[in-house]
């Protein structure tokens, strides 16, 4: 693996490895790497629990991280990403770590670019470590994929978080299946009620309303999205044994889920956090090891 | 101590304790702590001194320190201060430092979070760790606290500094007194000369005039405030024999101190500052050991 | 050397000096310092290369790099950069290095300050780690400097680079000539037309049209400028055997340059960034030797 840019260019056994090594994180492995790569995190939109796993991994698998501060860089003098990159790669960067808006911003660095780019989320496109950190959780709790009934909620159409999961999931042998607004589900086939899908679901992955993307739909509010959508304490009554309800945060509280769901014995929803670091120092390993 | 959110909660013993442990680092001593810690600084407020000082003292005392950029984070998503928190927990954080320009924000945090909680600000409220530099600063000088003449010279209700010192230094025995324009008085009782101060004080502590929480008084230009409230050199001259010129900083020069008195003889200004980095690093030497 | 303030307080034996250790930290030397030494990055202004390169040659040193974020300092409250570096001088920050908009900023940290102050750029001044890392790239490429015909292209009066160049290169012995618009001289001698010194320039040294510090001229659209001051692939073709191009960064492809030209293999533009990390360990080593 040069680069992690997308689910779909994960083979399956990559995925299976990357879930190994940070089942073997989990328990305390060190990372088997032979020197001290240099890496930096080039975050263009706001993030913590992205940026900050990435930082802790990094540094958990004995990378040096030099600053970079998006918000301040040369971007703002109209410097290409290709040029923002191979500039950090004369200066000794081994690993890049991107956020940006545009969609498939990588693109441009598929030619030319010795140093590796992990996706840290590329607009409404792909966020493939928070896929990997999801497969994860969902592998620690049910030690396998195949068969399980996973239901995405939410905004489909503007979700990295759903296309990646969606896709790898497939391949896995899960059964994904969406619920969301009609007005939601562009080319995607969804459900419009919780009536379909809630009671034989093993994993609910609630999406974040994305306020700063676009509004919530103008036929709904926040607490009508609440009541019609979202996961309510009578709702999580009726969910099948040992189902478990997950979301990439940050949270909502009240509009996808019932502030009282947040921390509840089903609630995955913390633990994906402290699984994200896990998730990223085996990236962070695959990929760096492949390095002289 | 679990956390240091103000200077109300902490017990006589517990400031000496402090003080006596800034001290042992100032003489090279080194911390007392058997693993890394993780600390991450979340300043929601613009910051240098207080900042970088906890960065030095993190690093002294053998931290590895999270970067978060509070100015690009999800709190812009409207995430709480209780999400953001509970997050960098799980992301393996031990302790963060915050500074937050809500009044006491840190009561969300007091159920449901582990992770240490250290106070470096809240809005109008408390500033611990600039107290305990403080209080170092006139113990180095004096060996005691009992019966020094204590004057707090500014805009006293909206001091986060006067508020934190005032009631830690009358506990250690000192005799406290407030010098301000009568309409900053608020409920505390001040005087409003420098007649009725100026010649037995042992401690003349100057407030930062802050432009950016609201204008100087009505009744005050800054020329008018200096020559009324400041610390002229006339004034300097008239000081009792050993006394010290105090300031949290940053400095209005020329407005709370006449520029020439910044680095004069009875000045601590810039000693603080050192001051801040040994209080800071045994506020985190005493928080850190009581974790696993 | 205490300080690195502009190349023209550097002699001769300093400039080569530097140009030796930078020749040997590229070899694999290790720093020559005898303790960890504490620095802190003041950007004032945005930067890519610069900051970043830094922050690597900083950690290569050994350096502990103290982070400070001058967007969100208390540069904001109106602190004078005096009173910014000693308080991060009483920190414990033994060099700072900084960017500011301020022609000669550091003309207030002459007296009362002492950790090393490095300029990374002041305003339109000067940028003498971009000229000792350019100085660098020369001297490896042709072993000397004495009769290389040097030019530099492009908005001479407002670059930092062109200032800092033409006084270090004239002193070693170069014939430094220049290229620009006749709105753009100033009070320099310049050409007027590529014709002048296409053919015989060793260097082709361009500049970048800063669109954040003044338009492109009035005469001259994008294109227009490209046509007549730009180098085009056809005016690389006319180029002297082993003559090289170079270009400070961040570039305006197809404006100074053309597009297909930026990693020719005439350029030195990327090589320049990889140089300059090794220039800034010798300037970093050079000045820390000196302190306690």
């Amino acid at each position: 693996m040069k680069n992690l840019l997308s689910m779909e260019h994960l083979t399956k056994e990559e995925i299976l490895h990357i879930i190994a090594r940070a089942a073997a994180f989990e328990k305390g492995e060190a990372a088997q790497l032979n020197r001290t790569y240099n890496v930096a995190n080039l975050f263009f939109e706001p993030s913590t629990r992205t940026k900050t796993s990435f930082e802790m991994a990094e540094r958990r698998v004995g990378c040096e991280v030099i600053p970079f501060d998006a918000g301040f860089s040369s971007a703002l003098k109209g410097e290409t990403m290709y040029d923002t990159v191979k500039t950090l790669e004369m200066i000794g960067i081994d690993a890049v770590i991107i956020r940006a808006k545009e969609d498939e911003y990588y693109n441009e660095l598929l030619e030319g670019i010795e140093c590796a780019v992990i996706n840290a989320g590329d607009g409404a496109g792909q966020h493939p470590s928070q896929c990997l950190l999801d497969l994860y959780t969902i592998y620690k709790e049910f030690g396998h994929f195949e068969g399980l009934n996973i239901t995405i909620v939410g905004d489909i159409t503007h979700s990295r978080v759903a296309k990646s999961n969606a896709n790898a999931l497939t391949r896995l042998g899960a059964n994904v299946r969406f619920l969301c607004p009609a007005e939601w589900a562009g080319d995607f086939e969804a459900a419009h009620s919780w009536e379909d899908v809630l009671e034989d679901s093993d994993v609910i992955m609630l999406l974040r309303i994305q306020h700063e993307r676009h509004a919530v739909s103008k036929n709904f509010s926040k607490d009508g999205y609440h009541e019609e959508f979202g996961l309510t304490a009578a709702r999580e009554k009726r969910m099948k044994q040992g189902a478990i309800i997950m979301h990439p945060a940050p949270i909502n509280r009240d509009v996808e889920i019932a502030d009282e769901l947040v921390e509840c014995e089903r609630s995955r929803i913390f633990s994906q956090v402290r699984n994200g670091v896990f998730a990223r120092m085996a990236i962070l390993e695959t990929i760096l090891k492949e390095r002289a």
